[in-house]
């Protein structure tokens, strides 16, 4: 049960917190729609899995089930590949380039601090540019702030997987900003 | 040297980096606005104070600077006050919901799953209303963010606390979304 009164007809886990107090719910869910959904030059699906990588770090099983799946439904390769990379990146068939954006997605979970001079020239070498390493530190550390908000306030969290593909259409379909409203 | 290149003329610190990806920058001072200045039943003052006691926490000198002087200006008992209470909240001269507030902000600053039920209880035995509860949590998981998106890409922390004054006097005239333009 969540730690404050949301009324029934809410959507579970962040969405409905987005809906409960929507004057905050605004610039999340834009924040959401430009870091995984502008245009880019990282691909949609590898930009939501950065956001499940660092969702399964920080445990928070609501923003994990609905970005890899988000990410599987528009990965070229499709879930089992996806889950491959989420179960270990270090040894995933991916670019050096995006094995080293994990990396630094990894660190900036941990702290800011953690991210080292030597993995953002790893992850240049590798041929991420200056707009790739910025939105990757950004994704990171906004799911630190997504998680910790969803799990925080005890977001009611569908257990069952299947229960987050239509959702993840939803998104893929309509974007973020959809999150936030009624319907 | 922050991780990514950015013209010299920018601002330091978190506002910078809003202005070297704008596109970001506007959701992200935006949300700061929102829990931090808009009409609400807890002070600005002590909101800042929970931004700042995160940003401790998460060891992100440059918002602990900002934010502690931000509330230090707005504080009806000033700097003496706000360096005690965030030098230690447990025995600081403040009220009990503030207390239970800021022990809330430090659960979540570790992880959502560390805010439990019966913290949550003591915030609202101490008259804690539903939204400073929601916007308690929310200030915490989004300074996890700003820290980690800070220090994360290496931005410049100016030294002198002296240069904090200035800043923080136009947050309080011309809000955080002053932060994001250019001048």
């Amino acid at each position: 049960m969540p730690h404050v009164t949301m009324a029934p007809d809410l959507k579970p886990g962040t969405p409905g917190l987005m809906q409960y107090r929507p004057e905050t719910g605004r610039p999340l869910s834009q924040l959401a729609e430009v870091l995984l959904r502008d245009a880019h030059s990282l691909s949609r699906a590898d930009r939501e899995l950065i956001a499940a990588h660092v969702s399964a770090l920080n445990d928070c099983k609501f923003c994990l089930y609905t970005h890899s799946e988000v990410s599987a439904q528009q990965h070229p390769e499709g879930r089992a590949t996806v889950d491959k990379i989420l179960a270990d990146p270090a040894s995933a068939p991916i670019s050096p380039k995006l094995k080293a954006l994990l990396k630094i997605s990894e660190a900036a979970s941990e702290s800011g601090h953690a991210v080292t001079k030597e993995m953002v020239a790893s992850a240049r070498t590798a041929g991420a540019t200056d707009t790739e390493i910025h939105d990757t530190v950004l994704i990171a550390a906004a799911f630190c702030m997504y998680n910790r908000y969803c799990d925080g306030l005890a977001a009611v969290v569908p257990e069952d997987p299947a229960a987050y593909v239509p959702m993840a259409a939803m998104i893929i379909r309509e974007g973020y900003s959809s999150c936030a409203t009624s319907d």
